[in-house]
């Protein structure tokens, strides 16, 4: 079985807990078992958002996850990026792991979200989807299922 | 079957979405059947956080189920509050509805918080749990934990 990993920094926006939970279910849809590494904060608002475990089964500690990790355990990497942590996470994993790589860069403020989107593209050769969002996942969801679709696709 | 209604006004806390959600879920084990009525911004997101439906199925604009409300629809009234207009949205409805009420008061500002209950207080005689939540949802949900283990003793 294909196995995903999706990374979540702090959930500063109120998009990134339904946006993360929205990625697992597609992404189980498409066939990947798939595991989040997270903050503990980011770890918590996701088990009170899916509480009976309907989406997300696989939830660790980021840190611990680093600590594992190696080429070969993941097939695609996902990155949620909304403040600089989540970039350095985000490129750490991709260089780690070496695998199809997705940045959903998101932020209410459009200078940072330039600037996250640049400094993932200056740093590895992952696909890349961003969009303005705090309130409205809307703009960010079109975007994910176009990347999701042409993942499917390769 | 009991009916209960969650009132969502705009999700401006990253915990409003799962709180949400959690309490859906526990609502709907006790035995209610659960209607969340909400902003358009709101609706967006619990929508993407629960793509399948799995928790919640009947959703409403708020003011559409304003404009058709009447005393006897529901049981049990549960408002997020943690924005003015939320508060007027709670006051509003108690007072159609008549019936058990929950207002659960939520901000990472000390100084709201404490405006937001008492507001709540001075306009309603319903139950309140109020406590100080952005990130990290468990000090309100361990509060929303207890009123509503206190509702099913009643």
């Amino acid at each position: 079985m294909k196995k995903a990993l999706i990374l979540l920094g702090c959930p500063e926006s109120p998009a990134q807990t339904p946006l993360a939970i929205y990625t697992t279910y597609k992404l189980t849809e498409m066939g990947y078992l798939v595991t989040v590494a997270c903050t503990p904060s980011a770890k918590k608002l996701i088990e009170v958002a899916d509480p009976a475990e309907h989406y997300l089964k696989n939830k660790m500690d980021i840190e611990t996850c680093l600590d594992g990790l190696e080429e070969g355990l993941y097939d695609l990497l996902i990155g949620f990026v909304h403040k600089d942590a989540a970039v350095s996470y985000f490129v750490t994993f991709y260089h780690i792991l070496n695998c199809k790589s997705l940045a959903v860069v998101f932020h209410r403020d459009p200078e940072k979200l330039e600037y996250f989107e640049k400094t993932v593209q200056e740093n590895t050769e992952a696909e890349t989807v961003s969009a303005r969002a705090y309130h409205n996942p809307t703009p960010i969801r079109v975007r994910l299922d176009r990347a999701l679709k042409k993942l499917e696709e390769l």
